[in-house]
């Protein structure tokens, strides 16, 4: 497998399907023309060995960016489906290993645990129609060539059949079946057909639908995914990582919990689901009978005809699958930090793909080897990061973030003792517009990397003047979706989870191809660069600043938001008066950590001035171990494992709030005050801890 | 109140009792005598500048002892009973305080909690006889003076009546119960009269009366503490630290759980308790009918004719307390490290006493004093420990380990990223001998300590030979019975505990007293500088040491044997190899870090060499984690809050080992081959956490 470490050069081909070979030679073409005449396009020769300039440092790395290079990358890497726990996706690891293995980093090694994957093996819909016809539907995506793709599934739904009539549920919330309860529909004994929403995860729509007795669950996709004929694979496991060792990491030889065990068993659904395509649903939802769909749900393509069943046609779902204990394989490259090789900056993105997996998640992992390639050539230029830079390629996040998951459980107390920051990508490109989720002490450096870069779409813009121009905020990283879940909800490592487009057609679809990148997402590769250069720029900061820079200013104002918006929903109801208080204090103590981080950075300081590094090693520490105090060793109850109380996933469907989900959740049940002040106070404890660890010290 | 700050003058009375101020000058004159003509007394003046040769800064410090001084300490420490709670405990309070401040170190503050006390009101105990005659028991020690001392009481014990026939069940443990069982005799309504036992609390005594049905329980002590004519008070609370703040700080404004919260009742009993005088039990003892005792139980001061009852005698017990919230007022110290300011080496000691306190806890807080004294003449003299040194006097320790715990609590993340050790020292001088508990990768440095101090009863020997001539074994700390079990078991952080005298009979009782201690314990004060030259040389060592001096070789052979003896008492049932992998690999680690600590001990090294202090520091902080990697997040089942799983407190009380506290109540219980197999995955992990913490990074 060819290593292309320049612009053009040593790029091999492994008969690829024709359309692709004639696109990518145009991309080439357009994008050699393109280096040749950018003038940010330095080749590696001209790097000036003075690096120790940051400014000039970061301007090297931006200009050694090289859109074909990203580009044979990503051909390379989707060639075929490479679904994790299957022969190829071995194919994937290799090119993955053996390019960062050419590059000569410190280290790069294979990191290898044994989990539990789960795979169709026969899978039939059929439904009989008030008629008597019976059609059995095609389940595969409406694609020309799959071939190597498995077929539309949602893994770790259980074996079994389910017969019945159907109920179309709309998004298949709890205020969709109160709204059925209202016209007297009830889906106990019945399937019911969910359209996919905004909202709620595929798993929660199927425990919900569980809840109400339903015997099974088929969910469709009535947007651009589903009219091009595609269908969504996914998820339906309860949490996240290998579901044998729960908690634990799942090395080869280690504890592994069996299936009846309840700790693994409720970790999946009771009942089977299935995707099924638009088309497909429509044909069961133009026949279904009952009352009209209520008002409210008529939108998108449910119109005023639209009835709710149940009755008039029969469903027959069944499924077989198997559930396999599998090897998975994390790539992990080390380029050792000089003066603090015990911290760590991470960054990561997922290797393993549902089908070809451009966009999700391959376009994050060409993105993540050229900046391989691109760290390696300032190593050579005579660069060396203050602190130990980690690349790393997770497998099987599809099934539940399970590589990273894992290896932040193997690995949790150096974790918190040494990682100053995870750095997420998963899907680099998905579309146009860059979008930003970060723990707030990483707002401000985040803002600054974004002002060096190049819009992709816009030369005479920064990606920042971008962002600011479309009203984007950064986002919070409440959300259970990608591999940066497990260090910041489980470890409080301060996180940053990056990708461009808001949403995309083909996601979890055998169209997410090679093909369908350069057609629609991102033909010249601009906004892979983009996000490639936005990526390795933080890492180049967070591992080379003395001091860090960590903004705990913008975590307090943060906070102050969040606290504002419990208050007003809970109208009085329960005081929010502690929360105010150590709010004020943690920022109190913000402010201070700024005066003297800044002092620090300004003070003269030479190579060998012991005294000046302790300080600055003190205070960043400090810095670095405040995320840690959000955590708590009880965690959310419901979802123990998740122990971070201001973000991090609530328990509850209804839960209103995308942050501290301990008390959305107490809200959100209705809970006795009691208990939402208990709620309170831990959140209350845990600002609390973060003050105290940026405080240092015992007083 | 006066400040000692030399060997005679400054000490100021208060009103003493007239025999122990004549016992007092006389000590004072002999330890005048003793000071001036003794070699090692070195005056402040003769301090050499040089304090950077570490021996001799040992030697200077050792030389700075005052047996005159610690003594006067103690005198005014224990004027009068001092309670936590109570007022007079404030004098106690200002004494250390005032003290600390008077020494001008760098930092001294009192930290205050509030936590939830009990107290006795109202305590009677009548017995009726089969000749209608009827006792009413006299529940006050036999001494002379006791005013203001608390009468005999179990803190926590419900209030309430009980009135019943009594059985007598031995030291009230498990098989005591199966022992009456096979005579025919149930306990089931009626009281029970325990003699205090080796190994169990009292607190699980009134907990196993409670299971088998019980009404209340009476416990005296029929050794030498009994025969005295003292009864011992002491805590029935289960688990340790404020009981209405469980798991986090009892702050002032802070959550509290109201008394009916289940999280708090089930702290307490739900049966009464009392502590009995020998001569009121043996009253009882001898009025029973029943069965004769079985043979097994006929040992001390129970004889071949002791019958079990029940009836022939019923006794009421009434006590009236109450609980109430009170402030409790920890005292910290700081001296201020020079080149790591950010690492900390703990000294502790509890000042709150159930009685005088001269044995429990003010030897050990005379000692601290001492301590602070000498610290500060270093100071004087130009020393700078490298690490900052705390000095901490914690409150309501009799309670549950309250003061200690609540500051734990509060300082956790903190006490994670930043502690390297906690020295504890309770009751510094209680009889001859030295003992001493610590976690394994200390047991070298103590025993280097042990070397360099003079043996208080043979100025032939150190106490390091005495301790070897004595076969004393360093103890494992899985004890719950003072200040370190909140460090230690809940923390993590590295730990000693030590005192001279392996058990004393005015434990807890009024005799308790300054009186007692020169009669008894240490006449010359020898003992009591004994230990405070071991305390404070261990702080000096462990603060200043550029190479931390943990040697985890120790504690892998540590867990070596302890591996062996859960194989022995499994009897093949179920395999330990896992832990035996994970002892080899930690092993192996432990081998690799000791050569590292020597290569950077010999490594030349200059003040700016920015590259060695930060290899030295990095190997440092690896060695300060590990003992973190044995907490787990989940605590030990039952008993959650304590998160240690190699040593800490089992939860069963027929567990038969004193480490692996899952583990052994896993066994005890009888509980499946994979309850079992799961704790010894537990232990494991815990093992292989500790060794990855040890080698550092991620690989």
């Amino acid at each position: 497998m060819s290593q292309p470490l320049t612009t053009v050069a040593g790029i091999s081909f492994r008969q690829p399907p024709p359309l692709c070979s004639f696109l990518f030679i145009i991309v080439l073409l357009v994008a050699t023309f393109y280096t040749l005449h950018h003038p940010d396009a330095t080749p590696p020769h001209l790097f000036s060995p003075n690096t120790h300039n940051s400014l000039t440092l970061r301007r090297l790395f931006l200009s050694s960016a090289s859109n074909a290079t990203v580009s044979s990358y990503l051909h390379s890497l989707t060639r075929h489906p490479h679904l994790a726990g299957t022969k190829p996706s071995l194919d994937t690891l290799n090119y993955v290993l053996t390019h960062f293995q050419s590059l000569r980093l410190d280290d790069t090694r294979v990191v290898e645990y044994e989990a539990l994957l789960s795979y169709p093996t026969h899978i039939s819909v059929t439904a009989r129609f008030s008629n008597n016809t019976t059609v059995e539907f095609d389940l595969n995506d409406d694609v020309s060539s799959s071939s190597g793709v498995v077929t539309p599934y949602h893994a770790y739904s259980p074996s079994g059949s389910a017969q019945g009539t159907v109920v179309f549920v709309n998004r298949g919330e709890e205020r969709d079946y109160r709204a059925l309860e209202v016209i007297g529909v009830s889906v106990r004994g019945c399937l019911v057909l969910a359209r996919k929403g905004e909202t709620l995860g595929r798993g929660v729509v199927v425990k919900i639908a569980e809840t109400k007795g339903a015997l099974g669950v088929l969910i469709y996709d009535e947007k651009d995914g589903g009219a091009l004929g595609g269908i969504e694979r996914g998820t339906v496991m309860r949490g996240i990582g290998d579901p044998v060792s729960p908690g634990w990491p799942g090395v080869v030889g280690g504890e592994k919990l069996s299936l009846d065990d309840d700790r693994v068993s409720r970790r999946f659904p009771k009942i089977p689901s299935l995707p099924l395509s638009l088309h497909n649903a429509e044909i069961i939802l133009a026949s279904l009978g009952g009352a009209r769909a209520p008002v409210e749900w008529r939108s998108g393509r449910v119109g005023s005809s639209q009835r709710v069943g149940p009755g008039r046609v029969v469903v027959n779902m069944t499924l077989q699958g198997e559930m396999k204990m599998k090897k998975i394989h994390n790539v992990v490259a080390t380029i050792r930090g000089s003066e603090e090789p015990d911290r760590y900056v991470i960054l990561g993105n997922h290797r393993d793909a549902w089908t070809y997996g451009a966009v999700d998640p391959n376009s994050g992992t060409s993105a993540l080897l050229d900046i391989g390639r691109r760290f390696s050539l300032l190593l050579e230029s005579g660069w060396r990061p203050r602190r130990t830079i980690l690349l790393c390629s997770w497998d099987a996040e599809e099934f539940g973030m399970i590589g990273s998951t894992e290896w932040v459980e193997e690995h949790v107390l150096n974790l918190g003792a040494s990682a100053v920051a995870y750095l997420n990508v998963d899907c680099a490109v998905q579309g146009s517009g860059f979008f930003a989720g970060a723990t707030p002490q990483l707002d401000s450096v985040l803002v600054d990397a974004l002002k060096l870069v190049q819009d992709p779409d816009d030369v005479t813009l920064t990606v920042e003047e971008t962002f600011k121009s479309q009203n984007n905020n950064i986002e919070r990283l409440s959300r259970v979706d990608s591999d940066f879940s497990g260090f910041l909800h489980h470890a409080g490592i301060p996180s940053i989870d990056m990708y461009y487009g808001a949403d995309y057609p083909v996601y979890h679809t055998a169209f997410d191809s090679y093909d369908w990148m350069i057609r629609n997402a991102d033909p010249l590769f601009h906004r892979h660069v983009a996000m490639g250069g936005i990526w390795g720029l933080l890492g180049i900061i967070l591992a080379d600043e003395p001091v860090l820079p960590f903004d705990y200013i913008s975590y307090a104002e943060q906070l102050q938001a969040h606290r504002d918006a419990v208050s007003k929903l809970l109208e009085g109801k329960v005081s929010v008066d502690p929360l105010s208080v150590a709010i004020q204090e943690f920022s109190l103590v913000a402010k201070e950590v700024a005066d003297e981080a800044k002092k620090l950075k300004e003070q003269a300081y030479s190579k060998y001035d012991v005294a000046v590094a302790a300080k600055r090693r003190e205070l960043n520490d400090r810095m670095m171990l405040a995320e840690r105090g959000f955590l708590d060793s009880e965690g959310i109850k419901g979802k123990e494992w998740f122990k971070h109380l201001v973000y991090g996933p609530a328990a509850e469907p209804e839960s209103k709030l995308c942050f501290f989900p301990g008390i959305a959740d107490a809200i959100a049940t209705n809970s006795s005050d009691g208990s939402i002040k208990h709620e309170i106070w831990r959140v209350t404890r845990a600002i609390q801890r973060a003050s105290k660890a940026l405080k240092g010290g015992f007083t």
